[in-house]
């Protein structure tokens, strides 16, 4: 989902960064063999190597929060910024149902601005809500609400 | 090199950060199969990852400079970067002499503050120069010009 929406985002011109919660604990996935990880691991609280325009580094603190990265995002002025995870972080957000116990997130999280689920429609109906078979629909929903907040 | 200096900064408390262009060519080597490159692959700008306190990400624009890049960590509050490869950015700097035509560097590059030769000593004398194989001499001596520029 977040994949389609930077494609349809970048096709229009809006400048996009996505940042994402590791969904299985622990650090995210490395390069394994580089020299940057070496010097990561050697105790550099921060390390990147730069080749053919892209930039890919690691930096350490004790924790994050999402404002924390948010705060690293904004001297590269973005238009807009994807962001998966961080569930009680008060920004616009949509909510997949994809379990049962995922439409508890329907009481527990704030911002909602729509709802995509895969098997049977949520009760609690006061939600802008989506099957996720009607992919198109929806992604073009989120689409028109993010250019309007751009105002573009 | 980088990661010996790395782990010796460090355990003298200094906050440090490492720049490496990546020296192969092309862009640098990917973690496969993930969310957030997917997301950069689809035109995210910038695409990040978080778990347990580390932060993986990508940055993409046309070309970087060193001075670009050293921007991007000047919000980090480090101590010292460690740059490895942009010869003839103006810092300070230390040259390796691995292959005969290595010597050259020391004609072409400015604000060299040291020499480690592998096989025969430069001709050029005006260089304080380390045989690779005196590690812990260059070493603490690096470490002593790094900690003479922080004043610590």
């Amino acid at each position: 989902m977040i994949t389609s929406l930077v494609q349809a985002l970048q096709k229009e011109g809006v400048k996009v960064g996505t940042i994402k919660h590791h969904g299985h604990g622990g650090r995210p996935d490395r390069v394994t063999d580089s020299d940057s990880e070496r010097h990561f691991d050697a105790g550099a609280v921060v390390s990147g190597v730069e080749g053919d325009g892209v930039f890919q580094w690691n930096i350490k603190q004790d924790q994050w929060s999402l404002d924390d990265l948010l705060e690293l995002y904004r001297p590269l002025g973005l238009d807009v910024v994807l962001v998966e995870g961080y569930k009680t972080a008060p920004y616009p957000k949509w909510v997949m149902i994809r379990k049962d116990h995922d439409e508890e997130l329907l009481q527990k999280v704030s911002h909602i601005k729509g709802v995509v689920y895969s098997k049977k429609k949520p009760i609690k109906e006061d939600f802008l809500c989506f099957s996720e078979r009607h992919k198109e629909a929806y992604i073009q929903h989120m689409i028109d609400q993010i250019k309007g907040e751009l105002d573009v």
